[in-house]
């Protein structure tokens, strides 16, 4: 689907949405972020899933679709839907083996569908992680099932989460804080740090990104009283890259790094923790909070929260950050189609 | 100074503040105050340290004092100075032992007067720490310092920090990221969160305070899969304090409690390390952050950052902080007075 017309872009193949958990709010944000498609200027998308999880909590026009080709002809007058997967009986709030493994299936479908092309990329719905493990789903998330299925290595696949205000990197993501030490390496750094800058170019048209790295202890360990890991590891790394002519400052007091006057030196934070990076994100953009996974072939982005069984099948989950998730893919595909590199 | 009749306190007496180094932005931010004194309805204060640090930053008036009894009167038309220290020449931006020597005895002469009740409470300029390791200093921080001087353990001295739209209590602060899970125990937890709770009564007049306890490790271990703290440590703790009739939650997921909704739901948030509880604080409350002492039998705050040893002299630093601890000593001291239990 690329023009070989770099300056002229072709119109976008539609977004694959895969629904998630049928028993979260995957699809009703789904449904919510279609009829605000006009008003919130999104691009065509589809949704991939089990329909009955749209009927269950939207009662609005559903385009079932045999193949992503006709998502676009259908997308003005309903929600187009790949019918995949059969979740059985859906209640919203409670989850079930079927839905997992229906979310599963969904989750493979669509990266299969922006692998070939046919989908300009992917949008994913939150799942519960504990119902997919319970399915045979061995990845710590998805970002990780994607990337294996796109070829690439977890190492080289990145979670970026990227609001309004500030745009975020965790270095070390889904371990114990007591493992977080010594899982950080000069290498690894070293690798989150340029495929962010690289994603940085592609993906959002940056063309010179400006990174700032976090310490991982108080005070950036304070010249070692408080830790050595920023002079063994950190500060190696980021002169190491700029060196290499990286526009890279750190490692900083992450305590300083979240105020608006500090965000505006750099275009990404990375940071050596989960919270860390996700802490100042939540609490900046809490409601339009976006995941999008740096360094695939394939645009894939995730609202930034979870399944919220809890508020499941109430119609008052807040479309947001899917509608923010689906804004950046299209960003995201208009980067890309104009970038030189 | 505390009047006999509860219900009509005195008049306060002045607060204390300490110059902090003397080649640091405290002197210019305690002038700089003084000038708002009226806009900004500040109570009556005095510095305390070498008046040459004022000087050698600030052309205004300043009235010497020779006991805090004189500051009252001197307020209105001159900056109040009781002369402590030696600071020899000084410099802003080039600490020296001599400021640092300074800095210390500032401090502690101030500490003095709020015991004997000559002062209010204390505000403290900022410390450059390392500096003060090297005249002796032996405490982490000024904290625990003040806490040593009044006969408090430093195990039931609490730093809060404190802004507009949040307080955060930091279960561990100064020590290696590596150092915290070990150093988390249930009756850290719970020292931290009682006096955190009397901390609220007393110095903010919340009759019923409600806690918030951040989990450690990321999702809040997520049911023991990113880690067992939450599990054997911090839930046992939160469910002590519960039945025992306080109202406190947790732990929660750090990342999502720091939003403006989830904010609502509490009072302070008892946060597990130090940029757990700093990140949001700063993120949201950069220039006006305090950092309040609980569990003192005197009144001690100062404002969340440090010396700025790299914009002294300049006159650019911004006393925002410096005028909302001496706000929140004026405000926690009408508490105190006011306080029946």
């Amino acid at each position: 689907m690329r023009s070989s017309n770099i300056t002229e872009p072709s119109p976008l193949a539609p977004f694959a949405v895969s629904l998630g958990d049928p028993a979260g709010i995957g699809p009703e944000i789904v449904a919510k972020s279609w009829v605000m498609r006009d008003a919130r200027g999104l691009p065509p998308f589809f949704a991939v899933g089990d329909v009955a999880a749209l009927r269950a909590v939207w009662l609005g026009p559903i385009a079932m679709i045999s193949a992503p080709e006709e998502a676009a002809a259908a997308f003005g007058s309903a929600l187009p839907c790949l019918q995949v997967g059969q979740a059985g009986e859906i209640v919203p709030g409670a989850p079930s083996v079927e839905g997992a493994r229906t979310a599963f299936e969904s989750l493979e479908a669509s990266v299969g569908l922006a692998r070939s092309g046919s989908a300009a990329g992917i949008v994913t719905a939150p799942v519960g992680k504990e119902q997919l493990y319970g399915v045979g789903f061995t990845h710590p998330g998805q970002t990780e099932f994607v990337a294996e299925r796109c070829g690439v290595s977890p190492h080289n696949a990145v979670m970026m989460l990227a609001g309004p205000s500030l745009k975020v990197v965790p270095v070390t993501i889904h371990i114990p804080l007591s493992e977080v030490p010594m899982a950080l390496t000069i290498d690894l750094i070293r690798a989150r740090a340029i495929t962010t800058v690289k994603g940085l170019q592609r993906n959002f048209g940056i063309p010179r990104p400006r990174l700032a790295v976090a310490g991982l202890n108080p005070h950036a360990g304070e010249g070692g009283a408080l830790g050595r890991e920023e002079i063994d590891i950190i500060r190696p790394a980021v002169e190491s890259l700029r060196e290499e002519g990286y526009d890279i400052v750190g490692p900083l007091a992450a305590d300083g790094m979240f105020h608006a006057r500090a965000r505006e030196a750099y275009d990404a934070a990375l940071c050596m923790y989960h919270d860390q990076a996700l802490i100042p994100i939540k609490t900046l953009n809490f409601d339009d909070g976006v995941n999008i996974t740096l360094g695939l072939p394939i645009i894939r982005t995730s609202p930034d929260h979870g399944t919220a069984f809890g508020i499941a099948g109430t119609d008052s989950a807040n479309p947001g950050a899917m509608i923010a998730a689906l804004r950046m893919a299209a960003d995201a595909a208009r980067a890309r189609a104009a970038y030189v590199g």
